[in-house]
C-alpha cells in the first residue's frame, strides 16, 4: 500500500492547470482529503491546485465505480470519519479513480468541466472546516531539541527527562477546542505569577506558538488490542499541521499533572489530510540515533519503520506583526525545520500509544511536539526563538519578540520532497492573536 | 432550579414497591438518567427502585405533555446528550412528570403496570451502557489529603504543590477508554523500572483503583466564553462515580507531562446520571478553608458557591478477592469517605477550566480526583491505603494488598443523606482485575 503507484508518476499532470504549478501545494500526485462549507452545509472533498472535489457532486456524477464509488459514497457524510474507517485499499481506489479524471486528457474531463464550479469549486470560494470530529487528541513531545533546551531554560542539571530515549513521552490534549486554520486566536485569561511572584488572574502575556504535525487516525483499535510497530503506520488515515499555541505564563504556574489551561484554550490545524500513500514517495528511514542511546524496546523496534519510518518533509513557521501589515511588509519566516528533528516515528507513537491497550478511534489527533532542531533556524516556538526571552527575536522592522502580540499572525506551511518526485505540501495552518475579551467576572456574570 | 419542589417530598412513595425500601439507591426522589440496551439497541431511561423507565416506551404511551413531553421526545435517542443540553427547566418538568406517574396512587398506574415489562423492564434483564457520548474528560487533583500524602510518599520538601491551594489542578484524561461499570478492567502492559532499575516492558505490577466523583455536562459554553463562578452550577446536568485505574508503575516511569498510559487503559464510571436537581436536598456549604489559606481568586469565589457548593455525600469502596469469593466470603469495606474532602466545588473547577476560553461540551466528564480524607479510613486508593506499600493492607482472610492483583473487585457506591430527606444512591461502579494478555508484539504482531 506505501508501494509508489501510477498516482505518484511524476509525468502526470492535470488538466486543472493550478494544479501543475511547481509552487502548488496540491499537485495530481497529492490528492488530500478535506471538509468544507457550501451552501450551509458541510461537505467533503479533495484538493486539486486551487479547486476542490466536492465528493457528494462528484459521486451524483456516477462517474465512479467498485471501491472507488464506494469509498466516494461513504464520503459523502458531513465529516470524512466514515471514510476514513474503511479499508484503506478502498481510500486508495478513490484516490486512484480521481487521478484519473483529474489528469490531463481523462475522457471526463468534458463532463467536469461542464459543471466546474458545482463538482470542482474554486477553495478561494468556500470555507474550510475541520475534516473529521476528532475524538480524542493526544500530543507527545518527541524533539529531543526542544526538549533538551527547555530543560536547560528550567535549569534542570539533566535537561532531558530520564524516559525521553525509552518512550515516546506524551499528554492528553483538549479535542473540543481544536479549530480549523485561520481566524483569531483569543488571548486566554489565567492565573499566573506576576513580577513580584504574586499569584493573579488576567489576561496571559506570555502566548506562544509550537509548530507541529499531526497524524490523523484512521482504523483503530478495540481496547485492549494492542497495535504491533510492524502494523502502525497503517492506521494513520493522513497527517496535518498543528500550532499548539500555548500560554507560558499559566503552564508554568498550574503545570502539577500536565498542560492544562495553557494549551486548551485553541489549538490550529491545517483543513487538509495528506495521505500516508501520498506520501510514500517522500518516505525515508527513520532518523538514526546517537551512538550510546539506549536500545529501542522490541515492541518500539520495527524492520520496517526502520526502513521508512522517516517523512523528507521542511516545515516553516512565518510571522506577521500588525505594524508590518500596516506597512505592507511581507510575514518573515523565523522557522525552518526538518521532521528528522523528531527522535520516535509516528508508528512508534501510535505502538506506544496502544501498548497498554488504549483503544484509538477513527478521527484520533496525535501531534507530535514541537518539531525544534539542532539549529538556531530550526528552533520552532518563540521561546527557542528567543533563548527564553534572553535573546529578543528582531524582526525586520525593528520590532522584537519575546512572545507573541495581539495582532501578530503566525502560518505554518510544509513541503515533502524527494529526488524524481513532485513535490507536495499541506496547504496552511494559521491563526492571529486576538485581544483578551473582558472577563464574565468583571462584568459581573455571564 | 436547586429549590426544592415536590419530587424532594419525603411522604412521597411509589407503586413500584422496590422503590420505597430504605436501602435502595434509586427511590422516587431521585430519577437518575441512564442508558441500557435492549434487543440489541441503546436505549435511555430512568432508574426506579429495582426497574428503569424505558423513556422511548414510554413516550409511546403518549402520557406526558408540555415541557415533559418535548423533553421525553428529546431523550428518545441513543444517549442521553440531546436531553443534557436542553434547557433545565424542560429536564425539571420531565422529572416531576415521572414522579407524579410513578408516584403511589398515580391515575396512570393501572396503564403502566399493565405493559411492566416493556415501559418498565428490570434492570436486571437489561445490560447498563455509558448514559452518553463523552467528547472531553479532565480529572482533577482536588483531595488535599491524597495530594500531600503522595508528595510525602514521593519525599518532596513541600509536598503540596505550589498551586493546590490558588486553582484546581487538572489534566486531560482520555475519553475512548472509558467503560461503563462492570467487566473486566485487562492488566494493561507497559514500561517500568524493575527493582534492579532497569526499564523493561511487560504486565503491570501496581495496579490501583481510585475512589471519585464525576460531574457530567449538561448546556456547554462557547470557545472563548467562560462561565462565571455563579452559573457553573447550571452546567452540570448530573453525577457519577468514577473509579480511575491506575498503574502505578507506568505512570512513575512515564510522567513528564502528567498521567498518560498509566491511566488510559480503561476508566469505569456508575451508569447512572444522578441529577443536580436530585441533589438539591443535600447540598450545604463548600467545606470551609484553614485559617491561614490564600484567599479565593475574585473568578472562583461566588456566593451561592460559598452558601451551597458542597454536598452531603459518603462514598465508599469495597474490594473482594479471588480467594474470598471461593470462600463465600463478603466484599469487604476498604474506604468510607466524603465529599468535604474535596478542597474545590464542581462550580469552581467548571469556572476554572472555562476560565481561559475553553470550550465545555454536552456530555464533557470533569472527575474530582480521589476523595481521600485526613481520616485512615478516608484513604481512597490502595497507594495511601498501604501507605505507599509500606503497610499492606490486611484482609479479613489474611491476604494484604499493596496493589490489585489479578482476580480482585473493587465496588465503588455513594450515599447523599440529610435530616429531612430520603436518601438516594448512585448505584455501583464495579471492576475486576483480569490478567495481561500476550503482547501482539511476542505473537509477531497483530
Amino acid at each position: 500500500m506505501s508501494a509508489l503507484n501510477f498516482t505518484h508518476d511524476p509525468a502526470r499532470r492535470s488538466w486543472i492547470e493550478s494544479a501543475n504549478a511547481g509552487t502548488t501545494d496540491f499537485p495530481i500526485q497529492n490528492l488530500p482529503f478535506g471538509a468544507f462549507v457550501r451552501d450551509g452545509q458541510i461537505r467533503t472533498g479533495v484538493a486539486i491546485g486551487d479547486r476542490i472535489v466536492d465528493l457528494r457532486a462528484l459521486h451524483d456524477l456516477a462517474l465512479l465505480d467498485g471501491d472507488a464509488a464506494l469509498a466516494c459514497a461513504t464520503a459523502c457524510d458531513h465529516t470524512l470519519n466514515a471514510l476514513m474507517a474503511l479499508d484503506a485499499r478502498r481510500v486508495s481506489a478513490l484516490r486512484a479513480a480521481l487521478s484519473d479524471l483529474l489528469q490531463h486528457g481523462s475522457p471526463a474531463q468534458a463532463r467536469l468541466a461542464a459543471s466546474l464550479d458545482a463538482v470542482l469549486p474554486l477553495a478561494a470560494d468556500v470555507e474550510l472546516t475541520l475534516p473529521c470530529a476528532i475524538g480524542d487528541y493526544t500530543d507527545f513531545l518527541t524533539s529531543l531539541h526542544h526538549t533538551e533546551r527547555h530543560g536547560r531554560y528550567k535549569g534542570l542539571a539533566d535537561p532531558l527527562p530520564a524516559a525521553f530515549k525509552s518512550l515516546p513521552i506524551a499528554y492528553h490534549g483538549r479535542a473540543s477546542s481544536l479549530r480549523v486554520s485561520g481566524g483569531d486566536v483569543r488571548r486566554p485569561h489565567g492565573q499566573f505569577r506576576d513580577a513580584d511572584g504574586n499569584v493573579r488572574f488576567g489576561p496571559a502575556p506570555m502566548l506562544d506558538f509550537e509548530l507541529e504535525l499531526a497524524a490523523v487516525i484512521g482504523r483503530g483499535n478495540a481496547l485492549t488490542q494492542a497495535i504491533s510497530i510492524d502494523t502502525a503506520r497503517d492506521h494513520v488515515f493522513g497527517y496535518c499541521l498543528l500550532n499548539d499555541w500555548s500560554a507560558k505564563s499559566i503552564q508554568w504556574f498550574e503545570q502539577v499533572l500536565g498542560p492544562f489551561l495553557g494549551k486548551s484554550f485553541h489549538s490550529s490545524l491545517s483543513p487538509w489530510l495528506v495521505t500516508e500513500e501520498a506520501l510514500a514517495p517522500f518516505r525515508k528511514a527513520a532518523p538514526s540515533r546517537a551512538a550510546g542511546d539506549p536500545a529501542i524496546l522490541p515492541h518500539l523496534h520495527g524492520a520496517r519503520d526502520q526502513q521508512s519510518g522517516g517523512i523528507d518533509l521542511e516545515l516553516f513557521a512565518h510571522l506577521s506583526t500588525a505594524a508590518m501589515r500596516g506597512d505592507r511588509m511581507p510575514a518573515v519566516q523565523i522557522t525552518h525545520t526538518h521532521l528528522d528533528n523528531l527522535y520516535w516515528t509516528f508508528a512508534q507513537m501510535v505502538a506506544h500509544h496502544t501498548s497498554n491497550g488504549c483503544n484509538l478511534r477513527t478521527g484520533d489527533l496525535l501531534g507530535s511536539g514541537t518539531i525544534s532542531g539542532a539549529d538556531d533556524a530550526a528552533r520552532a516556538c518563540l521561546t527557542e526563538l528567543s533563548e527564553a526571552g534572553k535573546k529578543p527575536l528582531a524582526l525586520p522592522n525593528g520590532e522584537t519578540r519575546i512572545a507573541l502580540e495581539d495582532g501578530d499572525e503566525i502560518v505554518l506551511t510544509a513541503r515533502a520532497s524527494a529526488p524524481g518526485a513532485v513535490s507536495i505540501g499541506f496547504g496552511e495552518c494559521r491563526g492571529r492573536i486576538a485581544p483578551a475579551l473582558p472577563y464574565p467576572h468583571a462584568a459581573g456574570g455571564q
